[in-house]
């Protein structure tokens, strides 16, 4: 089953937009958990039992992981291991890199960690792109306007009359079918432009909610296609809710999928 | 000892400005090693037996090691531990985030697996290069013009009355002291551009030369400040050299660095 039905199934089935990002800091965790040698899979363990019934997917943010060398790298494993089949999982690496070498990240993000989707940085162009929309059911999130406040920097520089992420959107419409976009909550007008000029079937992922403060109702009112096609991140603010309890992980994780859904249009 | 400090040293007992790219493809390497469990490790030993007295740095491509999961993991520790003391390491993992994740990564490379020096994307702006320049000792490479043909799709862009790339060297030259470009020896006048916004102390990192087929004599006679800050990386054209036999490798590093010293002006 390809990531868009597989996606759509688990969205009908929880009735959810929101996507909670595993994304475990060893210092952040309740302290019993932090202690033990596995931990970090024993938090996502917690994280991944009570959220799996509120979800649309997950999403793993490899940056965690590779701060912790060997035990996040095994971690990493394990953690896609306990994740319900039905659920579709993002690998976040915005990697990306020359043809030949790209090859190789989309095989080790797509066979070998068997993500579903992941998001992928465009600064190299197409054939930095295409090793991984060649995998045809899987896909690819491309960084578009990210939710941190130096995105400005590069992204809105004025390229002609439009700004750069502008452009980056109509590459992201080109490339192919198999990729979205990835825009910041905390740019709620951007991720109108961007869904307006990438048309109603692509798909958007979008972070910033919770810790980084975005706009929930915006971004769902702008970015949703008859009530689907945007996934809503939120990692920091649902697992370490209530100090990283079970109940305060679960209660979160449930308050946000019907927050989502109030404003789901 | 800081980077550049480490570099220099390298630069001046091995009389060379040549970077091997310890990028290993399984499918390259000669068959009696490719059937090995630790094939990766043990050819990775050949290459730098055979070429640490003709360089001045190793790179590590982090996409090559994680195409081979646990195997490639445990590949990386091992090279790592190879590579002489007095040798500088540049982890090209060409990863960023948003700052907190940032940070994350930052440690990965800089902590974990010791890098002296890495690669980064600008694309998220500042706050996702400053975790990396926080480790004031060691040296970040931004991406500016990168090798591949389809870099032209952003990096070229018009901004303005410049380009994109010549935007970001700006930038690289503001944001910090202990950064430098990555600029792709298949853009030789770019080579020339970027070099005069960033001054003279910063560093270019250049691929592109060997199997891309980059311009080495122009990208030196450009790059190069008084015989020095500029690394020329190959790593296809010398490890799969004859086959990738020992004396092939060791007679073509030997060749590219001679090869490099005669034009380097």
């Amino acid at each position: 089953m390809g990531f868009i039905e597989k996606l759509n199934r688990a969205v009908s089935k929880n009735d959810s937009l929101l996507c909670v990002g595993l994304d475990v800091d060893r210092d952040k965790i309740p302290k019993d958990l932090r202690e033990k040698p596995d931990g970090i899979i024993k938090f996502n363990e917690r994280v991944i039992t009570n959220t799996c019934d509120f979800v649309c997917c997950y999403k793993l943010n490899l940056a965690f992981y590779e701060a912790y060398g060997k035990e996040g790298f095994f971690s990493i494993l394990e953690t896609l291991d306990m994740i319900p089949d039905g659920i579709p999982v993002i690998i976040d690496g915005k990697r990306n890199d020359i043809g030949n070498t790209a090859r190789m990240y989309a095989k080790a993000i797509f066979e070998v960690l068997k993500g579903d989707a992941t998001t992928v940085n465009p600064y190299l162009g197409y054939d930095s792109v295409k090793p991984f929309l060649n995998y045809k059911d899987r896909y690819t999130f491309i960084l578009c306007k990210t939710s941190n406040p130096s995105a400005r920097d590069i992204q809105d520089l004025k390229v002609g009359n439009k700004k750069l992420y502008q452009i980056v959107a109509e590459k992201i419409k080109d490339w192919g079918e198999n990729c979205g976009a990835v825009v910041g909550a905390t740019y709620p007008d951007e991720v109108k432009e961007i869904r307006e000029i990438i048309g109603k079937d692509r798909i958007l992922l979008v972070p910033g909610i919770g810790k980084q403060g975005g706009d929930l109702k915006k971004s769902l009112g702008y970015g949703c296609v008859e009530g689907k096609n945007v996934i809503i991140n939120v990692s920091r603010g649902i697992i370490y809710a209530e100090g990283g309890s079970p109940e305060g992980i679960r209660k979160t994780a449930e308050r946000y999928r019907d927050e989502i859904n109030k404003f789901r249009p």
